[in-house]
């Protein structure tokens, strides 16, 4: 089940060196803009918008794969708090927000959405790096 | 299970005139502030901060409660697309913003938190005849 007219189904975003691990039935990846490090999507594989549209076992499924992530994150980035986020206003294809806020964040109280910033953008050996940690962190949190 | 700290275990947050319903492990409130018509959250009744504290069927179960609510806005209020956030970077027990985005919206591609508003308060009669349809309307879905 794909949509073309979908970013997501036709492979364009998630960014390919972004992959972090397939958790089942969802993949996750680093986001683009790591101004919030660690902040990671977790992206349903086959397209759906809402989780009333999954199955029951699907729905319980990807919830424990976004737990998964959310917990890694916390360990691996020292997280004083979680953010879950589940928006699609702009590209409906079920993907999570999964950021860690961290103690020394200046505008911890904030959504991410609120605090203006440059985005950081990870590449070559500093983004295998992250991705490669995260990677070995959901290995061994499984 | 209670953090005399916290202002939802204090009984302080949520307004009790917001009340809508009890779903078994949560409750659910309109929001206060109803810029974004239907706007509610879904309060874990314990103190808890992260789904990866809650035992798994209780991370099942209110996750199902949350998934009751979206349905049940998206019904009622025709949207065109459910925003679902769980943050607590100011309060931290655990509540879901379970938002319907409406076709109408003038910033619907935006975060909520993106919009600057006035907050839409809502009292007396009007609060009543909104919590009366989502309360009938939450029955109804069940």
């Amino acid at each position: 089940m794909m949509d073309k007219t979908c970013r997501v189904c036709q492979g364009s975003w998630p960014r390919k060196d972004h992959f972090i691990a397939d958790l089942g039935l969802s993949n996750a990846y680093l986001h683009d803009d790591q101004y919030f490090p660690g902040w990671t999507v977790v992206v349903f594989k086959r397209h759906a918008t809402e989780l009333f549209h999954l199955a029951p076992t699907e729905r319980i499924q990807l919830m424990e794969e976004v737990n998964l992530v959310a917990k890694t994150l916390a360990q691996v980035y020292e997280a004083k708090k979680i953010n879950y986020e589940l928006l699609g206003n702009q590209l409906p294809h079920i993907h999570w927000h999964v950021i860690p806020r961290l103690a020394g964040d200046p505008s911890s109280l904030e959504p991410v959405w609120r605090v203006e910033h440059e985005p950081i953008l990870r590449s070559g050996p500093d983004l295998q790096s992250m991705v490669q940690g995260l990677q070995q962190a959901i290995q061994n949190a499984r």
